[in-house]
């Protein structure tokens, strides 16, 4: 697998940083890439990318001309799958995987259902495969807590916390969580819809459905952490009683009471960063990841590494519990 | 899968467990159970297991006479692959997909290469699928710390600890890591090949070769943990001086340097238990199941709850990484 021959479209900070991984690894190379930005599109990839191959960066899918050499796509646009369906279909029809970062498309079935039953059909027909994945949602928040019950006899409820430092995490990310807004600044950007972490629903639903639960109902809380002493972050200073980032929870109702509990909190200089699922369940569980996961590298490194088990599961549309395990493949360590 | 029917060989402690949490559960119904003890063929499996089947257990596979009634197997006889050859051959060659507790089998290529690939050709020629799993080996020194590094760029090296309290395990379990004898019975324990966890090997290889690392050389140790005050364990009273446990460890070569430390310990009174995978990676990380995994009734969860997954997978021997992710199902609480 480290002579994969991709097709990346969306080169935004994460899919640089993909391109960038890809690299280093020496996983495989990009034959085709796709970017909408006017900066971006019609430049060298090895331009934005120093070091990587030298395709010009198309500014539509229909200019692709070399699909035969494409062994698999990555998708990097957006958090809402509405906006990446066309993408998605196109790329699927092709007859080429894809593994893409939209959060939405960890768990589509939540907010896209016949969405989801359109990209599936397309795929199972073009004998091609569609996969959502990162960090968060795709990981911390879903897949593994789902694969630490496999040492449960039964589950009586499950409450999962990713805690984390957004010091370090790229400048979408923390403009995201609200950093450095004022109250009123943080509830108008709530309003406008753009502010939040998107896939707490969908971590919810992939949770609940792995374990054979039904949602009988779910909500979700948004609020600012607010700064108590003054901070500066990549998008600058963030003064005291200001949002220094963003605290979301999701609850979900399964069997009449309240079993799964998700608590989602990213802020500039949050102390004791960490991520743990604590299972009510027979054997008891508790799993912590202690310090966290760094979110910008380990998405990444989910993205590149779901690759190859994707490629080896039946066509159609999957979740991170329906292919082969995802492990770390990195050729400069494996055997040749 | 709540329907599931199912041929049992092996009713001995662990056997008994499944059999249990498989009637707690209501997850399917036992048609047809073989053990060679003679205290225990030829009895209604009820009797063992009250509110069970009245399938009379058998002496031997040849005496199954409804394999077109059966959906899975359960296999829990032997640690050693070579004593399961016979019954796993006989049951895929069947066409009935085979769940084992055999620690040899989580990655049965190690010891036994050519009777992994047998195994492997009856079960692609009858249609069958075939997976050792258990708690350890099977999962927390293999399976979970494989899919640790999904999130990881690059993983430099491993390092996984299992600290067991075994004062409530059961006592097979207990009898295996020597608990109870003088220093001198524990080495000649040692010698009989009896006393050991079987499995740190397989769980090294299985770790090394889902990143694709290269295992150039490999070794184990073994050493009691001797009593330090008066001890009781099931066995018997443990006298100062004499082991309250094992202690293992394992590790591994790859690329020249030592990049795989495995160490598990299992003792009497054991202090501080837990399970911990720690990644010299990219993002680091270290995961930590706080208060451990309690053996006996993981086992028996995961080998119930592998089932389904391995029915959904292609004919042939598997591991816990190539069929899809295994989570607790429960029929109790999922959807009707």
């Amino acid at each position: 697998m480290s002579n994969l021959r991709l097709l990346h479209v969306g080169l935004g900070p994460l899919g640089l940083r993909i391109q960038q991984d890809l690299l280093d690894k020496g996983l495989g190379v990009t034959v085709a890439a796709v970017d909408l930005a006017p900066d971006v599109a019609g430049r060298p990839l090895s331009q934005l990318v120093p070091g990587a191959s030298n395709v010009r960066v198309l500014s539509s899918l229909d200019e692709v001309s070399n699909w035969e050499e494409i062994d698999a796509a990555i998708v990097t646009t957006s958090s809402d799958l509405a906006k990446c369906e066309t993408t998605l279909a196109h790329i699927l029809s092709r007859g080429v995987a894809v593994v893409s970062s939209c959060e939405e498309l960890v768990w589509p079935w939540l907010r896209h259902k016949a969405l989801a039953e359109r990209l599936d059909g397309i795929a199972r027909n073009a004998g091609s495969q569609l996969l959502g994945t990162g960090v968060n949602p795709g990981y911390l928040m879903d897949a593994l807590p789902v694969f630490a019950t496999a040492v449960c006899k039964s589950v009586r409820s499950v409450r999962i916390s990713r805690i984390q430092d957004a010091t370090s995490r790229r400048v979408p990310f923390q403009k995201k969580i609200g950093a450095g807004l004022s109250p009123a600044q943080f509830q108008a950007a709530i309003g406008e819809g753009w502010l939040r972490h998107v896939g707490l629903g969908e971590s919810l639903h992939f949770v609940a459905n792995s374990l054979g639960w039904p949602v009988e109902s779910w909500k979700e809380t948004i609020e600012p952490v607010l700064a108590t002493k003054p901070l500066q972050c990549a998008l600058g200073p963030i003064p005291v009683g200001y949002a220094a980032g963003v605290r979301q929870t999701a609850e979900g109702v399964s069997g009449g009471v309240v079993k799964l509990r998700f608590e989602f909190q990213a802020a500039i200089a949050q102390a004791n960063p960490h991520d743990r699922v604590q299972l009510e369940s027979e054997p008891p569980l508790d799993l912590v990841f202690q310090g966290g996961v760094h979110g910008d590298v380990a998405t990444s490194a989910i993205v590149l590494n779901a690759i190859a088990p994707l490629l080896s599961a039946r066509p159609g549309l999957h979740t991170m519990a329906t292919i082969p395990t995802v492990a770390c493949f990195d050729p400069r360590t494996a055997a040749k």
